[in-house]
């Protein structure tokens, strides 16, 4: 049964929840979630809503068209989606495979709605396992020192696969501001610690070294400042004074994998809006 | 900042979200926290709305009124309640007395927004906690061949001091279908293990034996049938073979009391609907 | 760097740390793990102890004759295992590909130390992942009515490519008696449930149909009694009203997933024993 | 059943197990739990090693000598306890008292095995809960600008009533190296953050801006540098972005008050060593 979804933030005021709510009905639509959120700091007024298509009177081409005047009146940021429309993502990949295994799989388990034109790997790594689940592998390189020429060739053929969602699945190089800014809160990537804890290189040898008791991963968007944007999802992991740092490693790929995977679901199912460097997350 | 919260649930139909909201702000009323949820199985639409009263059009005493006929034309089951309202809570408690510590020392710091007129013991164990803060101790032995007339003391005297919730911190023994439904959906009890595993007596015997690997304990509200009643809460922690019963005992009642705790907290801040057997908690 | 791992239960008494580590220092092994319980409900004494063999004075297939008149004195159940050999696992698998899938990736990227000879199938599902992973796939369907004949052929087929255990990837079929005594505690299943809760058919709908808070896998080792064997290992996630009973069944895969693999591992690195139907895990 | 209880670390060798089980052997002695840790990085061993006294040759005034001659060939750090002996614990608290309540609620009811001469308040909101438990409270504001001298007063009582162990059950001030030095690893505090996050000041506030998915709570013993002593115990709790700042800090009094009680608990028993900044916890 297909659903519309409007993603949507906008100044607090009075009747916000009415309006929207009043607009579907008019138009003979079915709201099966309504999700709305007041961040009183910021005086912010947040929802997610989605109803049925079936009898709703407007088409789906002109949905966007008759929300103008409400959105405008409200100076809302807002955006349409449809159930039936599946986001294209292009997934980065470098040496460790495990969080690339995670989402091929759920991917061909149907557990994933979106496409996966491309997978792009600055080491050759990644190739055997694109080959396995059908899909284009593209070994692009980024030297250091040329940096911006590797990037605009990976940005060039992302863009021309029409990729919406870049997921960095491990992948190992910082990306440039010219790259997080093309796909600005569309790249999501994971870091193996419970940020801000730990952030940067070998998480493990600090979390090893400080003797901490829990480990955690972080799946955020990417921004300019490395691990410092958007968190959308963290879990953690009980460790002891057994743990070794390979173990550490080993026990940190189930929390990469699974945070990994579910952001990058959130962000299909259009779960997610961000502002000011935080995520509204609506599950 | 005072608010009203309506409770509502009805056979799910198309504009309720419209007609809910659109009564509050035509009344100038600004919606906090609007939470909804249709489920699907039932055909039925339940939602918990907060507004802030402070510009609203009508008085405290005039919204029950105003809210009828929107109400009866949905058929709704709905309460309507103000945030300084604070609910009368009655305690009942037997020989463990960690929930009873955990409840009023909350409850003392004011992180439980209810009042505590009495306690109730079956053994005179809880006293000396009661007086430490405060509060009237009533030991009322229920002799379990003559259950109702003991009963009908307990009854009695929680009604006298108008409590509408009821909450059994570790209380041992089982209320007859009399008692509950007196205080129908409205009697909170704690059983130190994960539902609907181990009900009953001696849970951690159950579980020591089984080898589990984690063990929990579960808020409910109390039905008829013992530990079958609809879940509010749950919470469980990693053991290993290490663990004998008495540190299953132990570590249980971490869990016990904190869920019990959370629950009365859910309940007072009018966060919970029960349909079918089933709890929809607005958290 | 090689070690050899003794796992050994007998009944309790003194000086049994103290003999097997003096057994191991006075050929000058050096002891790396030395893991030990006592079960006081049945007096029984566990251990695992793991040390290097490098400067160890008998040679590997000497061991086990040196130790034998102490373990008969001690009136052990004992093995000796050797970290450079890696047991022979089949795996089984019917129409849910995901916990297969998972077991398949992480032993590609050397984070399960076995070997896997085959895949045997009762449905042909499984058939495209173990072309993916390069394995030999076995459509063995198992007619209900003529259940013997066809686990024979299994039994046949894994004993011939000399497994020793037997991983039941959400197999869907029960086993035999004839087939559970002939792999006796060396076949792991996972049950989509917080066992014992929701044993047997379909756990989602058990499990939405009371309502919990929280939902559960649990790996274990499977006996004649359905979902009633040792249990290995346990996880749950948070579930809430809002989670349809296919929301679960998402849910629950990560959680069958990692609880199955996390067990597959402990039993490869030689860390459980059973007793009685319950596991000893020294993590 | 009284137990003595080792606490040993040393460098690493071979033999060591077996040296220590053999003693305990030899003079009749029942090992109850062996716990035993090789630190791969320091090349240090440490044990825990627990054994019932019922038969034991020795007496418990002799058990410290007859041990000296290996502690000293091993070169080892090490102490001796008894079971029956309960370390006395002397509470230090500001002005939030949910730790304190639990701490003293878990102690009346036999979950803590110590003694609780005295309480120090720097400010006087802890006195009535003290009252109430009928523990000695003592007034003793700190002065920022003469921080020296109510330190000196704190110390001289705490040591006035032969105080073990230290407990800052949210203890508003940071103590002076020279307080630390007087209670060296023998200061247990809790942080209200998952350390190395947001350690100092308002951690809500800077885990609320910083958008985290979870937060935590550190229990650690005191060292000179504010929240980086060794870490014991770690917990963490599931928020989204409903949660105000004001829910944050409830939610995170569960955490705080868990943690604290039960690193506490772990230092009663002698379940801890502390080596490098590190603990080594045996559970």
């Amino acid at each position: 049964m297909e659903t519309a979804i409007l993603l949507l933030s906008c100044p607090d005021a009075k009747g916000i929840d009415a309006r929207i709510s009043s607009f579907i009905w008019q138009n003979e639509g079915n709201i099966v979630h309504f999700d709305q959120h007041v961040d009183e700091e910021f005086g912010r007024y947040f929802a997610r809503v989605e109803w049925t298509l079936e009898d709703f009177r407007l088409p789906r081409e002109g949905i966007r068209e008759a929300l103008l005047p409400l959105a405008s009146e409200l100076r809302a940021d807002w955006r349409i989606h449809f159930s039936s429309e599946r986001p294209r993502v292009g997934i980065m990949v470098s040496r460790h495979l495990h969080c690339l295994y995670d989402l091929l799989a759920r991917w061909k388990e149907g557990r994933l709605r979106c496409e996966i034109p491309l997978i792009i790997g600055d080491k050759p790594d990644g190739e055997g396992v694109a080959r396995m689940f059908g899909i284009p592998f593209h070994h692009l390189p980024v030297d250091l020192e040329r940096r911006e020429e590797g990037e605009r060739r990976q940005i060039e053929l992302l863009k021309r696969e029409g990729v919406e969602l870049v997921v960095l699945a491990r992948y190992g190089k910082i990306l440039s501001p010219l790259f997080v800014e093309e796909f600005r809160n569309r790249i999501i990537s994971v870091h193996p610690s419970f940020l801000p804890a730990f952030p940067g290189k070998d998480p493990f040898t600090q979390a090893y070294r400080r003797g901490v008791k829990l480990i955690g991963a972080t799946a955020h968007f990417v921004s300019e400042e490395v691990d410092e944007g958007p968190i959308i999802y963290q879990d953690v992991v009980r460790i002891s004074h057994k743990d070794s740092p390979a173990d550490l490693v080993r026990k940190s790929e189930n929390l990469e994998k699974i945070s990994l995977s579910e952001a990058v679901r959130l962000y299909c199912e259009r779960r997610i809006l961000v502002y000011e460097n935080k995520t509204i997350v609506f599950e």
